[in-house]
């Protein structure tokens, strides 16, 4: 059979698919397909997130489920970013889901920042409503102080580690959380803006200043390292200017990505707390010299926002597209046949297929769910972003070959299946080189330099992604571009070259440019 | 040098250490010492989880810290948990934190059980003090329904499983996740008893009675596995009574097991649910005919109690003594030098070793501490309960040999380091044999078969352990049983055999034993 001829065969088997079935239950499922990109970018995002089972809204406001796949995804990004936490010595811990509402006000920006929209525990009972209505809050069980469901640690773990920390001796105190924090948000987005949502925070405590900063940007080094290698997501490493830094900081470093709708997002931070918890918390050590010193601080986090930055980097109109790294299903193996004796013999090839790619580390699945056909699989795992889909029917099990789609291109080989398995690594690594290449191309291509404001504005509109232009590196001109064109400073690039120049608003001298955009 | 002049060396040496150390700060470390079990178990428990670094008390109240090393032993834990639930075809995912307080109202006896001691989030926005006090809660920003931290998340689970579930196509449902609950105390202990603590949750839904029991049946055969073989802690599999089992069950499944004091612990429970949850969240499904029926549940979970569980089983009044299975550091390689250059010669063997037994999967670390003397780090890594610890002195150096003590039972050896790496590993897997026997030789040597309630009580008081006693089955006399001995049911055991008898208390007929004990 050649391949046009199983194409046609595949849109007749997907036309039958469609047509036959009757049971309710599946329509909604066969009736999947998204909005283009270019009709509504936000609509498709919505609309991707839930169609691709990742994740979906509760019943409880501004929180989300997050649904086995996408959880498989946020899974396998956990197992991969812990180890490099690991291997650069830091170890778990887990610290309390609540914070006494007095150690927000301890560090004085801290409080300003995220002592707000939180959601706070005031009672600790129910009981029964005496009008014989369900349960009540009980009005005697009212907390002396209020507490915070963490909107993030630094409090809680710093008023702990002021008894864990008395010598150089303990010194660093390299620790990491994996948790769920809440920040009360009123417009959410699955991922990327949600009330509730799940991260890890780093904290970590060190002797000099030195060897705080080290950390700070060892770890940015990390999450840069993931975002490219793994997420094949390029992104620009740099420094928050003060409007943006992290509340409680004295420098905020960032990395910083580019959506496929031309808005930055903020991917991961890592921040350089100075003294400023230590002193909030009276952390002091003695050093070699038995000298006191209040100890110096990080800390870092990524979060389930890396979720939404990795679906609008890479995916497309007809669905998701995984990084090879990061699919929990990196190819899936479909059976095209009649009968039960074909497929049984299709079967047998697969499976010792398999047994090949599981020895290489390659996460299959061969789907033998015998109520779907292979036109439904086809849209699903295309929906669904599996890097490679081989299939196999009665022709190629005569010829000892087989059929490999490629989700990012759609490309479709024909391949002997006599040695496939090497082939099939190679083309894994290469869509996961293929997929950075293709974002960095995007992403170099929608860095603008700009010197004079109406460029700026229409660069902005127009064409989108990050502006770099010269700033006069004052809080007043960042806001009033803010103001007028919904950009703000995404970073100072880690790489950029000192060069004279004059601020694209104001005119005044400048030393460097700086990246703006419109973010998420 | 012969092993009993290294002993003399150690205890000088630890002398020397002891008398030696200036710093404050490290006083308090070189101070450990537990109460003895005999003398005070609850305490000699409180004092090990801290001094050993597993957890402590935070300032939030009933809140606990888990520490980096208790931590290590917890994610063990889990690693291994969740490769049996994959294994077993569930999927993780994530629900909300949070549940609306009427959802707790639907399940009538689940409210009973779970809404009542909990943590209750009324306010969403804080506000600058008008006094200028730090922070205080706005009450503009009331929440119109008040929301639960979860305590167990059979509500929020199952009314999201209501958009999940039309056909039989959608069944089983086989989802697990892990997950942090609130249920308020007011007496809490480490990991045994915390207003927050972590746990895993699985909710299944099937198609028919028989497979939702088939199911909590295989997830309980998983805790025991898990318990047996991991924890090497024996447990005895059973069916809980109506009055113990879970608020909202049809039956409540256990796995207990037996502390050293003679008290039971309840390790892990696997609920069969009937469909109570599928009633109470209107969750039916189209069979195969096309027939409407409301779906059969299961839920089962085990928890950082296991923790408790596993600390109480085998730990001594020289600290904790943990299985290898689970012990993050398997073996400790100490060096005894004096000087760089003998240093650097054991280091160069210790890592020569280090490289065979990684190439094992045996986990091993070299503690170079210079800053520590041997006898503080011998001291310390038994109160770690590390399983084994490797020593080589100069004399060893010589000689080609090394002394290798095991924690459990604290005998030494001199091997040749020639051929080490395997022995290392066959006396790991003999000390992982050697513990559970141990721990079920003691178990077994707790459980009393009693027919009298004189012996009844005096079993208890004297003894502990289970008594195994026949029992009227109405809870009126399980009542009056645990008033009279603060003894309850801990199941009636899978394996039981049936046997005419007559009940303890109450004289009436009973046809089979059931386990009494107190209880964790």
């Amino acid at each position: 059979m050649s391949l046009q001829h199983s194409e046609a065969l595949i849109k007749i088997i997907i036309f039958l698919a469609l047509h036959t079935v009757v049971s309710t239950t599946i329509i909604p499922k066969m009736a999947k397909h998204l909005t283009d990109r270019n009709t509504d970018y936000s609509r498709w995002y919505n609309e991707l997130v839930v169609q691709a089972d990742l994740a979906q809204h509760s019943d409880v406001k501004g929180c989300m489920v997050i649904k086995p796949y996408g959880f498989a995804i946020w899974e396998r990004m956990k197992e991969i970013l812990d180890q490099k936490f690991k291997e650069t010595g830091h170890q778990n811990a887990y610290f309390p889901l609540f914070i006494p509402k007095s150690y927000l006000s301890k560090e004085a920006s801290h409080v300003e920042g995220f002592a707000k929209e939180c959601a706070v525990v005031t009672h600790y009972r129910l009981k029964n409503d005496p009008e014989g209505q369900g349960v009540v809050v009980d009005p005697d069980a009212k907390l002396e102080e209020e507490l915070i469901v963490r909107p993030t640690s630094e409090t809680i773990i710093w008023n702990t580690y002021k008894n864990w920390i008395q010598s150089y001796r303990d010194l660093p105190l390299l620790i990491n959380q994996w948790a769920n924090v809440v920040r009360w948000e009123m417009r959410t987005r699955l991922f990327l803006r949600t009330a509730e949502f799940l991260w890890q925070e780093g904290h970590t405590a060190h002797a000099t200043k030195g060897e705080a900063i080290e950390e700070t940007i060892k770890m940015l080094e990390v999450y840069a390292d993931f975002a490219e290698s793994y997420m094949a997501m390029p992104v620009i490493k740099g420094v928050k200017t003060e409007s943006e830094r992290f509340a409680g900081a004295e420098d905020t470093y960032c990395i910083e990505a580019l959506m496929q709708d031309g808005k930055a997002l903020q991917a991961g931070t890592s921040h350089f707390l100075g003294q400023n918890f230590a002193k909030a918390f009276d952390v002091k050590f003695a050093d070699k010299t038995g000298g006191m010193d209040h100890v110096w601080a990080t800390s870092w986090g990524v979060s389930t926002r890396l979720m939404g930055a990795l679906i609008m980097t890479h995916s497309d109109d007809q669905g998701l597209v995984l990084p090879p790294e990061l699919a929990p299903i990196q190819m899936v193996m479909v059976p095209i046949y009649k009968g039960e004796e074909q497929l049984e013999k299709i079967k047998t090839v697969m499976q010792s297929l398999e047994i090949e790619l599981i020895e290489k580390g390659i996460r299959v699945k061969i789907d033998l769910d015998d109520q779907r056909k292979p036109g439904w699989k086809f849209a699903e795992y295309e929906l669904k972003g599996v890097p490679l889909r081989l299939a196999i029917g009665p022709r190629d099990l005569e010829n000892g070959t087989c059929e490999v789609a490629k989700r990012i291109t759609g490309e479709k080989t024909s391949f002997e299946l006599e040695g496939l398995a090497p082939k099939i690594a190679t083309m894994l690594a290469e869509i996961q080189a293929e997929m950075f290449n293709k974002s960095k191309a995007y992403r170099d291509d929608h860095i603008t330099e700009v010197d004079d404001f109406e460029t700026f504005k229409q660069v902005l509109d127009e064409k989108g992604g990050f502006v770099s232009a010269h700033w006069d590196g004052t809080a007043e001109t960042e806001d009033k571009i803010k103001d007028l064109t919904k950009a703000t400073i995404r970073c100072i690039p880690q790489d950029v070259k000192p060069e004279d120049g004059v601020c694209v608003l104001t005119g005044q001298p400048s030393e460097q440019r700086v990246l703006f955009a419109k973010a998420y």
